[in-house]
């Protein structure tokens, strides 16, 4: 088959290779329709993930089942699917106490792209669809699909981390698709003031729709500064983190009140140590919870927001800014996604 | 002073009562505006918190303090301020375990109207202003303020103790104005779906407005079956109990799914037992958590939600259906609120 | 193969059948030694979960693996294992949402000797057993194995829904083997005084080992009133519930301060309703969560628990007060916790 | 009046100074016996607070209460209290979010020998004795009622907000005496194993007795090594920090599994960062959740807690290795802390 990979770090391009085999607890899909992610520039053009060989990339779409596995019950050939960017190992230790995007290792429920071949393919293997896979809602679009992979699970996620209540002053720092959803997720939780860090006006408007009250830049100085500023020198109730560097952290700590939390979802990239301010931190005693996490997938979660976009409550058709017919934009929409037009947010492409 | 009371069970009307005294850490307030609430249709008829003669009755308002006492701090007369139907002493075993609203015996946070005087005469006394008043937010109409004393932060806990996650199916049982801020707070949790159960047009008008987005009556037939029909037989994540009975509760259990949990926010004023049916609760293994709570009081909770509604996040003004101005229009609310008119939802009566 | 079975409702006795059929992700197992669970009288003689024929009884007992199929990892013929009452699907919805025990479908997480043969027979299937088995920690008793499969979670699992936290009064209703393991995990979740309900001799004994401070007979009144005598009128943090009838609520509601919780593990097997006093209840406003659920089962379960066990945190060879050797005991175990020996807490067989 | 003070930073020694004024929500009290914490240490002679002059030392001790104000319900002049050493102002915003020790300011909870004069004097101020104190139980000798100030509570936070569960394996670094009791209170939270990392042999010793299972001195190497190690690789569920430096985190971080809880209550008095490990900490995604609080205060926690010692269920008397009578002792007390003498775990002082 005809896939698109990472060829070795630093190059990506179009390869053959032998389609995926289905196992008895297995399916395999064909995409309908695909999204380029920031993480696979990340892997593709930094290493993100290691150095790789031909492998497939991509984790985000939408897809068809065309194969399952004599113990498949829920699924079968044609019914079109959401797919999680995660799809864990559902009996493992790890997901049994609660976190099943670290089934058998650490992160290692990231399996498309990662520790197999990604979705960028005529055919993908998908482990446990029963666990795994949801069918298409009806009526929704191949684009609001494939926001579903990566994005919204991912944004909303910093939000469940930051545990936003009724009321909450929440700072978003990043508004790129996933802080967007950040926002979005906190709105939807009842946060009654949503402070955003971010310049790109086609970002900026689109959080706005999202529920964003107020907005600084990093370029007006210090964010804790024009955030103590704005909050008459209190602080936030929560911090959602969806961009910036392991220095991020620093700023979201000190803007935070005591008894405030922190949910990262930025994958850091570089450096040895996220640096936690001492002082502001409360001597080790302050109370302020820094958690970061990757998204749930599988099933139950891709239901559950994939019925948000179906009853009109999430609309994320803003974040498909760029939308292609046919195979051979793939490269194309990565290039979009390194470069990062003014006017983008995601690069769709349908295939179907 | 001139105030309006329940004389005895059956009756209410005028009277002059003392003008009550400020201790050091109390205040004393006039209303700038007052709502009726059901509450004080049972107190008075019903007899619902007991035989009580000549108690002022009230405990929805917003005012403005006329004195504090030496160790409050951080009010002063002239300041306008939202005022909320529980007003806790915070000092107490119970608020110290998390239970502000219980301090110093279930259910004794609530005490205007019930442990004193309430809120409709000339001046009430707030115990702990500092820590039970806040600052009316800038440009909130009064009657939007009177929304926060109890019918916000009342349906708001629906939902808090039903733990609303996002993509959640969630039953609201009544769409008098707790329930219609149960269903507004079920959409601000990031429901996916909310079913609610009232047929009074100008409710269902209003929950519609507050993301309802599924209508069943009970006059056709019973709620659970009629959960189980929209939902495939799958049932709800979640339940809201804002209206009904002690009966009420057989129909949440077998409309909600084992794991689910249930929110209860109605006063249930007769009945001897709730009846929790054996079998749909797994026969005392099915995870169903049932919870009922006073709203938490206080000044935090008035600020936060103060916060939504001053943001414009939350709409109250479509509560307030029945606006008078002047003293003498309180029995007409009072009357207003018993017989419950078709197009009522709210009285709220300005005094300024 | 032998196994010893449910014939019909109200008759137990020896039969034939086929050995279970080892499907790709199952194991089949042979019992190494069972226990005798009340829940198998319940099943034969009260017909508990319904009319079946011929269904092999038990649900608690350790084993060793004799086969495996082609998608286990973990597990391989030989391995001694632990095995839990309760054997979920982990990549069902259910699981998924945290109640792994209600996997497709409210309890029926609970196959053995349920929706399946169970283990009193020369062999047993096992339902993914990667997700479901555990090593039998080394130096471990089989009698100490066979607590694990129920007794050790489900009473464990009382003192969980109950939350109890560092210094909270607890009472357990029921000091059978569940209730005793309810005392012992008080005790370790740091309760500093445990109020018991129950009065054979034994139970007592073995209560106070565990941690109970202070014992109450139902012969003596109402266990409400002497639980407020005990507490000054204050009431308890916390109820378990380990035995009693729907009744039982009424007592721990009244017992349970506002803000408490109840966490029942004891399966009601007759009457409509629950019946939870409405008064006590705070009129449906007294914030004492009701909860109630099957043993969370599975490896990590087992594993953890088991490791308290094998680290001498927990001993519970004081459950084991009869012990036999050979297939041939079974009827007579069953006949015994039956009738309920003076001095009988949990009857094992050693089949090995 | 006489007091031991803080004369400047490096400087302690006896004053002369006006007894506390008793203001109407206030009580006045003599202490009965004070224990030297190594805050007491930072305090004078690394300036862990910042500069102060002639303020008095101490903030653990148990006392006779002298005087109450006229708002004081449930003390009365010659009640003997229980202190904690945080006292907060309950009705502030922070306390309504849950988090009391920050009332009025991150940390300001903390008022004895911070923000007012400490207990080291013949007589000291309480603020709030209704919410604060907590009357002595029965029988409780003085030496373990100085224990229940500021050791235990402090060390069985670390435990609460690790969130120990049944079975877990528990990391506790630093065996001090609140390292000793977060030992005591992982295994009062159910931990099957507990690995400590300490070297002072009397530390040692009372830390087997409170529980713990495995021992690593950072003088083997790396701790995180040393747990691997013991841990088949796989780490730890829950990390207490009693001890260390902001290192600490870099060995806590690694040693943890994924999904773990990191609970802090060491100050951390120098250094810019707390560094936390990039890549161990999942790259920003491995849930890997770091909190670090101060503990909570108030009446209630020393209720709770104070009842476990008087229930037997915790014995704090392995804590108390230097007893002394009469306040002359009080300069040698805090000359032993700061020397840590090889059998000193904690010196109180008897004044009564």
């Amino acid at each position: 088959m005809k896939a698109f990979a990472m060829l070795k770090i630093g190059e990506a391009g179009w390869i053959e290779k032998e389609r995926p085999v289905c196992g008895p607890q297995d399916a395999i899909c064909k995409p309908l329709a695909v999204a380029i992610c920031t993480s696979d520039i990340h892997t593709v053009y930094e290493g993100g993930v290691g150095e790789r060989f031909n492998m497939v990339l991509g984790h985000e779409c939408c897809a068809e089942v065309v194969e399952v596995g004599e113990l498949v019950k829920d699924f079968k050939p044609g019914d079109k699917v959401l797919v999680p960017a995660i799809t864990p190992d559902w009996n493992s230790l790890e997901a049994q106490a609660g976190y099943s995007m670290h089934s058998n290792g650490m992160l290692a429920g990231w399996k498309f792209s990662n520790h197999k071949d990604g979705v960028f393919g005529e055919y993908f293997h998908v482990n446990d669809p029963d666990g795994n896979l949801a069918l298409l809602p009806e009526g929704m679009s191949y684009e609001d699909a494939c926001m579903l992979s990566d994005m919204v699970p991912t944004g909303f996620h910093a939000v469940e981390q930051a545990d936003v209540q009724f009321g909450d002053t929440v700072l978003v720092i990043g508004i790129g698709p996933v802080g967007l959803m950040a926002v979005a997720g906190a709105n939807l939780r009842g946060a009654s003031r949503i402070i955003v860090v971010g310049t790109r006006s086609v970002c900026v408007e689109a959080a706005k729709g999202y529920g964003a009250t107020d907005f600084i830049s990093y370029k007006d100085g210090s964010i804790s500064e024009q955030v103590m500023k704005l909050t008459d020198g209190k602080g936030v109730d929560r911090v959602c983190i969806a961009g910036g560097t392991v220095a991020t952290f620093e700023e979201a700590v000190k803007a935070l009140k005591p008894g405030g939390k922190i949910g990262n979802v930025n994958y850091l990239g570089k450096g040895e140590f996220i640096t936690i301010p001492r002082v502001e931190w409360g001597a080790g005693m302050g109370h302020k919870v820094i958690s970061g996490g990757l998204m749930p997938g599988g099933r139950l979660r891709m239901e559950k927001l994939g019925a948000l976009i179906a009853s009109g409550k999430l609309d994320v058709s803003p974040l498909s800014t760029h939308v292609f017919h046919g195979w051979e934009h793939i490269p194309e929409g990565l290039e979009m996604m390194r470069n990062k037009a003014d006017n983008l947010i995601k690069p769709v492409i349908i295939l179907d």
